[in-house]
């Protein structure tokens, strides 16, 4: 077991990591983090199963061998399929962003079905509703992907007639037919999950149009905060809390292109983020 | 030299290049054509220069060993940075998709600035501005990255408010400000080049606005259409032309997801997509 003192290590096939490293950094904000981007090989969600799983486990022993004490899996690819995988293979504590999110939606919903908002690879996976199974049996869920949201969060495109235009046709998914033009539509969904790193970016957006849509707030559960949740969990159980009560450090590491990483990053993690260094995973 | 009885061989990051397939099967009906999509590795937009390299000669070497007489290279990435190493290390006559969009539109502009479009790799790579060069000192190149139509494109959502609102967003910069609201702006370019293989989708759309946008039609050039005629001079010009009169074949291979692939594809290729087959490329 490592040391409370080393570093967390969080990763994901790209930048929507860095907004799980902002709700760490707020809950948790004495904790050193050393953030990986797999962004030479980004996007995991459109690949296969086999090809995340091996993406995955390069990831995770690269953060493994500068000594991290716990792993965080700030992609709901890796998530939904490589947990079991990384957690056989490494000698470590492995948080996922899926069942985090699916415990906190399931109380959120109440007896209403569960809507959730993702990638196509991660609706085409059903992961939410094997996540959400491991908690209730009686909950459903509703899954839209909306990839478009993150074509337009990586472009800074959050605010404005587009990107609301946008979310409102996702989550149409979620509402009954308008009975009479202008009054709400029923709510199909007791609450919606933010199944995907990048949509954190819309959530102020996202609860306006959902209040829009059907007359009155859904929760929104962001996968995120929920995670950083789970992990200080973890930490508490194990003993792994760091003792130091200075502003943890962060590191971040990209597989390519660390200028145009850089300059978009901030935008995620919600500050400066510190000089991205690029390494090279060709293990995998 | 290969048979002139041999397909041609096309390959792409993914799915854009079909449409290329489709402007070679108008032109060239009687071309039989192995299409490569390294769907396992898509965007290259966004990986540096080695990356994309290394990932080229993975792709053309797989279709060189297919038997392929000559290389449509069809992928704006690939063919700004990787031309020059395909020749050196290939002994096939290679054909990009930059230069004949260049070369056209450096026709259609007359002495006007000419508009790119493309994805942010390309936009930022200058390529479309040395390959004007290449044809014309006088000719000016104005980029536009416009990477929101590439998700939506993949989405399939190519009508409506959406798709409108965000050609119109990246056309503005091809314009002058309003200066009496509603009435046209001065045109800053003299054509338009679809420098993504993506954007054929939407020629119409685009059209269109920048029609609505500077008060009269400014030449769309369709890069995949130039490619075409590019082929078909060097076949001529090698006598490589194949002498069979029945339609071509075309073989789809991708190295991940073939479903998934074969789902959209018809979308790019404008007919119904054959089996689309999977092939490891771990060479690369």
């Amino acid at each position: 077991m490592r040391s409370p003192a080393a570093p967390l290590g969080v990763f994901d096939s790209g930048l929507g990591g860095l907004t799980v490293v902002r709700a760490l950094r707020d809950r948790l904000p004495h904790e050193s983090i050393v953030y990986l981007g797999d962004n030479a090989r980004v996007p995991y969600g459109t690949r296969s199963p086999e090809t995340v799983i091996r993406y995955a486990l390069g990831c995770a022993r690269e953060l493994e061998s500068r000594g991290v004490k716990g792993l965080v899996v700030a992609c709901n690819t890796v998530s939904s399929v490589a947990l079991e995988v990384l957690r056989a293979e490494l000698d470590l504590p492995v948080s996922g962003v899926i069942l985090p999110g699916a415990r906190a939606a399931t109380s959120a919903a109440g007896d209403a079905p569960i809507g959730v908002l993702g990638t196509l690879g991660t609706i085409s996976s059903g992961a939410y509703t094997r996540a959400v199974a491991s908690f209730s049996s009686r909950s459903e869920v509703l899954g839209q992907a909306a990839p478009l949201l993150v074509a337009l969060a990586e472009e800074g495109w959050t605010e404005g007639e587009v990107p609301r235009l946008v979310v409102r046709r996702y989550l149409s998914a979620f509402f009954g037919p308008e009975e009479i033009p202008g009054l709400p539509r029923a709510s199909k969904v007791g609450c919606v999950v933010l199944g995907c790193t990048h949509f954190p970016l819309f959530r102020g957006l996202i609860e306006r149009e959902l209040y829009d849509l059907g007359g009155r707030g859904i929760p929104v559960v962001d996968s995120a905060v929920q995670t950083a949740l789970d992990v200080e969990a973890f930490l508490d159980e194990r003993g792994l809390g760091t003792p130091s009560r200075e502003r943890g450090t962060l590191e971040v590491f990209v597989t390519d292109m660390p200028k145009s990483f850089e300059s978009v990053a901030s935008r995620f993690l919600g500050e400066a983020v510190p000089t991205v260094e690029q390494l090279d995973l060709r293990a995998g």
